[in-house]
């Protein structure tokens, strides 16, 4: 039904082409985009780049608050969107043969060959060019250091086949650069100094002044070679090293640029030049020896989390490329950042920190990486608590409400019906912190922050919802649920749901913890929440056995996506949004998110029952749906129905399967294939404290393997059409069940495949 | 509870101050604004004034489609948003006196007058300054005809009073002006040519180029003084005459300046000069003769149309204000045109032609001016029936769907909850051509043009409908009713008997003038629309007996606004947007709406309660919710609340009731004032083909008295506290009832008040 646009070949673990495809050049710069959670880059090639494509580096934590656009201003709306914002271009070359400027997008190329190598991190890229009498073979390697976060070496081999060749390189820190989503078409940017000595250049810069009272980020951007240059120039926004050298047939020279960027989020302006010497002295300029200590790193990761699947490549190339960027964005190291929706890809959607955090990355982190990863994605939150207050109160209410779009917590985004009513969100925020609880076993965190979260979200939704008093009922009404194909809806079951969870969980905690922690509910708030506890409005429909997904959704007229002509499709392509919104069609998991997320809480039954009943109504064209009705697909035993939803979320990107992977990858749709496989085939369930599994095997696969962390132990779990196998790599024994029956793994423990 | 902010004396006729308020001038500068259906202006200054203040000048039909601007593109959204723009300023006078500028935000003012003569057209200004020892007193006076419509006088006089004076005089045509409201800053007008000949003075401009296919509109500027300048100086979008005056104590000087505009929408770009030599020839350049035609035309027009009130100066002015800026928007001349939110008063809300005229100002045009007048706003949108269907297209649907706000009739809005949901807007459409069609007993526009309007509006209404099998009820789902203060409800009762209306009314004169009519509708379609008919849903509670607005309304927590700490008001300002959604205060009539429009079908009873249930929980910021609940409150005897709603809407810009008249007048309001006295107080009704009154007198109030037009006759009417006085004034004798007693009315008719 859909069609996919698949510009790199097969791989295990490569993404490589032999094309350039100057058509499709942006798509191709998303899908080779590289990060080391501290900076990160699309693909953009080393040298001067005439044809369309989209140039972009970006700076962890590092944004501006760009004034709010919007055609018709409503009561409300922030001041101000933060954005990613596009930072100096370091790996920039501008190199010549013979005078004439290489330019990929006006030559002919011989030879071309981009690789992105994701087990060692690094991206590669060869191509010949031939002017007159002279061809050159030229090759580039880059990475960004996973060992040294400020580190990125770029190196550039050079060599004639034919004829002679004067090479000139101009080896730039470029910060002429401009955001392409900017508002009002500003530049972001600010020369404050340049600095040469030693042969290194150092350019400091900072973000321009804003009216919203945030703070100024200033960058400096340093570069050093390893050979000396002939001549430096500098200006405000840009410095060059110029190298020249002349070549004859055969011979061949190699330039290595080593660069290092600081940023005012750890090193105060004045600190930063001598601050990048100190690195620059430390981590010394042995090319060699900083890749091997990089790729070693990136080895490692992959010990701890790679995900093998025998018998479809495709797929094994999907589910690496999407832990590689994942890692390649976020691997916790720093409790101010979060997981933005493109990473360092692009720059759509502005911000970071949606909900897709805690509700579909979190739970992979739990598994792929040590805890305190996932206790820093909470502590984010919690250090954002003030402003997600003060978010409540734009909106009249108590409590706190997390945002939606955010770098600091206080909300950016600005459309009404998700900036004020999108609003489940904020359960996300708290079911995060049960995982987290459930998953670890470790509560010290629920104890002291969690429950000061908790207790905020809880006041907001007891100042959110209202009595009915012809049904005597609580209710929620004016929310957005998971599914954005209906908006301004009135009970949302799931919203319902998880608003009563939050206020019982809530409730339970401070009951269990009371004498630990420091917040405090009165008995009179206590009783208040039991009342809404106990008169929540859900609204159900006995005859068909389902939860409604919000009142009147069933005066639709219902039918199935097996019934609307393709032509339709995708509906947000096709349809004016009123058309959308009116009909029974879903975006993603709405009622199911809800089964997903409290899967312990249902039975076989309802999740049959809602599940036949929503999905034939799901077009899933939000990245987030398809792994969360692959997990209950699996659950339920229809096998191809959870295969399908795997392989469109697993090459995603890959495939462009939704049309707009130009724009950048989904970062945050990446953990889907992940909790496909292992949510969803392997059934790993964790609820109440317990670990469990029930595996299968799709039909096309040989077999599928991954790690995962729980509590202590590092297991391997393989699954083929035999047997399921576990293995313990790390830790103590450890008792779980698989189909339902206890076992104890002390080394290996294999079991037939039910 | 409301504040009010008068900056002008209470006088019957007159709009006047001494203060020269400079906190106040753009508010001062909307309340003075003139106009001939044609062109019109805010009463800026003609001299230069740097204070704070919003200068002003618009031609009718001459707009420009600047881009969207959106912070979220929604499928379907319009490209771009046709604006009133800012034209040229042929009032702008730059004078010095001994070489100073004269500036009034600048300098000590002395026996400062501003008046505008409702009753002649007239605006006037003096002023005294002293510069050193000279000082000089200058009156302004300036119209713009209502006879010759290309026609602006302008007439500066200036006395010497002390010492001596060399006035020098720069008379321009200025066309480097901007809209403060344009999208992208950018400058809509683009020089074309400059001529001079016989003293006088053209200016040839032109608006910028658009992406979007929309003609680009030539407009020439001329103007004429009544003495030679000493030089002329022509720059590309601006021209300039210098006069220089050298006068001693007690001497007076008169310029006069005479302005023609000619544009591409009557004259090609080419014969505009010659056109404009023309007129200058045709008209002559006798002030006081083009003066007293214009003031005789005005008097003309009060003579079919005064209100006359004893006994409340400030309801008198309220009410001659708003039909003197009726008026000056439009008088029906040209069917092109329509009635524009702001008139030529401003800029806020770009396009022209909401639902308001439709539901509004047509019962006021039916009774105030000939036929032709409303004749001539019906056939604007048989004018755009194609981009009516375009309209329709864009949301995937059948039939015609006239837009929110447009020129051409392509829909310019770009709000999802109104472009594309505020769909009753297609059955006030529908509902003029019900009453001119009632009102005037005239049936040759319905049989022709009107069918056809009336057909693929019906197809609309057909097309958007569902069929709700669990219920076997058609549905219309995700609306917004007039009531703005809810968006994407389900079955909006008001939609549901509008919609149900057009197809009703549709097919049965489709019956009637079947062999009249070009237009035709199956058999089959007619079938479907009489199940639909048939089938409609509409919510309604028997136990509280009202039609409810939509589905699930009562399930909210039902307050009354006198429950509200008035801290909260106006909700639009102190709420965010989710929060004034999901509370039940309600914007401007919703259900009361379609009961004053169909006010024959309903019981009093049934008027009664949903007025009674409805009107407390109504915050009537809209301005134009008063004069509907107003009528209503005045039919149920409810005269206090009739009283209180009347002077809501009567001074709602001469009061600044809501705080936002400076950006201009609420042009299309204007007509409820006019509703209040004639269908509230008078309880003027005529369903049904048949004229009825039930007239009751404000206590505080000695008499009123107000003109009709009706099937060829001109009735005055005079309540007074004793009797109700019918005087025919032209036309045959009428049978018509009051106070249901049937009576004929030959030359005067006296009734005891009931």
């Amino acid at each position: 039904m859909k069609s996919i646009q698949r510009l790199f070949e097969i791989d295990p673990w490569k993404i490589k082409t032999h094309q350039l495809d100057k058509e499709n050049r942006r798509l191709q710069e998303s899908l080779t985009s590289i990060g080391n959670g501290y900076m990160g880059m699309r693909g953009n090639f080393e040298e001067s780049y005439s044809g369309d494509h989209h140039l972009g580096t970006y700076l962890a934590g590092v944004w501006f608050p760009d004034k709010t656009r919007v055609g018709w201003w409503k009561n409300g709306y922030p001041e101000y969107f933060g954005k990613v914002i596009n930072a100096v271009n370091f790996t920039a070359m501008s190199i010549f043969v013979n005078e004439q400027e290489i330019d990929l997008a006006k030559m002919d190329v011989q030879d071309f060959y981009l690789e992105l190598d994701m087990e060692k991190g690094l991206l590669t890229r060869k191509f010949t060019v031939t002017i007159g009498e002279t061809s050159v073979a030229f090759t580039f390697e880059r990475f960004l250091s996973v060992v040294k976060k400020e580190l990125a070496m770029i190196q550039m081999k050079a060599k004639v086949l034919a004829g002679q060749a004067k090479i000139e390189v101009i080896s730039k820190l470029d910060n002429n650069i401009q955001n392409e989503d900017s508002n009002y078409d500003e530049m972001f940017w600010q020369a404050i100094a340049t600095h040469e000595a030693d042969g290194r250049s150092f350019l400091t810069t900072q973000t321009v002044a804003n009216d919203f009272g945030i703070e100024q980020f200033t960058i400096t951007a340093s570069m050093a070679h390893n050979l000396p240059s002939d001549k430096t120039t500098s200006e405000p926004l840009c410095m060059s090293q110029h190298f020249t050298f002349d070549l004859k047939t055969n011979e061949q020279v190699t330039l290595e640029k080593q660069v290092l960027i600081v940023t005012s989020r750890d090193t105060k302006a004045a600190q930063q030049v001598p601050f990048a010497q100190q690195l620059f002295n430390d981590f010394g300029a042995d090319y060699a020896q900083l890749k091997a200590e990089h790729v070693r790193a990136w080895q490692k990761r992959w010990e701890l989390a790679d995900v093998l699947i025998e018998g479809d490549d495709a797929a094994q190339q999907g589910i690496r490329f999407n832990l590689f960027q994942l890692f390649a964005t976020y691997y916790g190291e720093d409790e101010r950042l979060n997981i933005g929706p493109k990473g360092f890809t692009g720059e759509k959607y502005g911000g970071a920190t949606y909900w897709d955090t805690e509700a579909y990355a979190v739970p992979l982190y739990l598994a792929l990486a040590k805890p305190e990863v996932t206790k820093n994605l909470l502590k984010y939150r919690h250090n954002q608590l003030p402003q997600a207050q003060h978010n409540a109160r734009q909106q009249g209410l108590k409590g706190a409400l997390y945002p939606m779009v955010t770098f600091t917590g206080v909300e950016c985004h600005n459309e009404w019906e998700i900036t004020f009513e999108e609003i489940h969100r904020n359960g996300a925020i708290a079911y995060a912190i049960y995982n987290y609880t459930n998953y670890t076993g470790d509560d010290r965190y629920l104890k002291q922050e969690g429950l000061e979260v908790l207790v905020e979200i809880a006041r907001f939704w007891a100042d959110r919802v209202h009595f009915s008093k012809r049904t005597n009922k609580y209710m929620i009404h004016g929310v957005t649920g998971p599914n954005e194909y209906e908006n301004n809806v009135n009970n949302n079951w799931y919203t319902n749901t998880v608003a009563t969870w939050v206020l019982r969980y809530t409730l339970e905690n401070y009951l269990n913890y009371e004498n630990e922690t420091s917040v405090t509910i009165s008995a009179e708030e206590q009783a208040h929440w039991q009342e809404i506890i106990e008169k929540m409005y859900f609204p159900v429909d006995q005859e068909l056995g389902v939860f409604v997904q919000h009142d009147t959704f069933l005066d639709k007229e219902l039918m199935s996506v097996a019934e609307l002509d393709p032509i339709h499709l995708p509906l947000n392509q096709k349809w004016s949004w009123d058309h959308i919104l009116r009909s029974c069609f879903i975006k993603q998991a709405d009622v199911l998110q809800g089964i997903y997320f409290f899967g312990d809480q249902f039975t076989l039954e309802e999740k049959r029952a809602n599940f036949e009943f929503y999905e034939p109504m799901t077009v899933h064209e939000s990245s987030l749906s398809p792994s969360i009705h692959a997990i209950l697909a699996a659950e339920l035993g229809l096998e191809e129905k959870a295969l399908e939803m795997y392989e469109r979320t697993a090459r995603l990107d890959l495939d462009n399967y939704n049309n707009d992977t130009e724009d950048g990858l989904h970062i945050t749709s990446m953990t889907g294939s992940w909790l496909a496989i292992v949510q969803g085939f392997a059934q790993m369930k964790t609820f109440g404290n317990e670990l469990s599994f029930a595996p299968f095997l799709p039909k096309a696969w040989r077999s599928y393997a991954f790690h995962i962390n729980y509590r202590g132990r590092l297991i391997f779990v393989t699954v083929n059409a035999e047997t399921v196998n576990f293995r313990l790599l790390e830790g103590e024994p450890l008792r779980f069940n698989v189909y339902e029956e206890q076992i104890t793994l002390n080394e290996t423990c294999s079991l037939p495949l039910a």
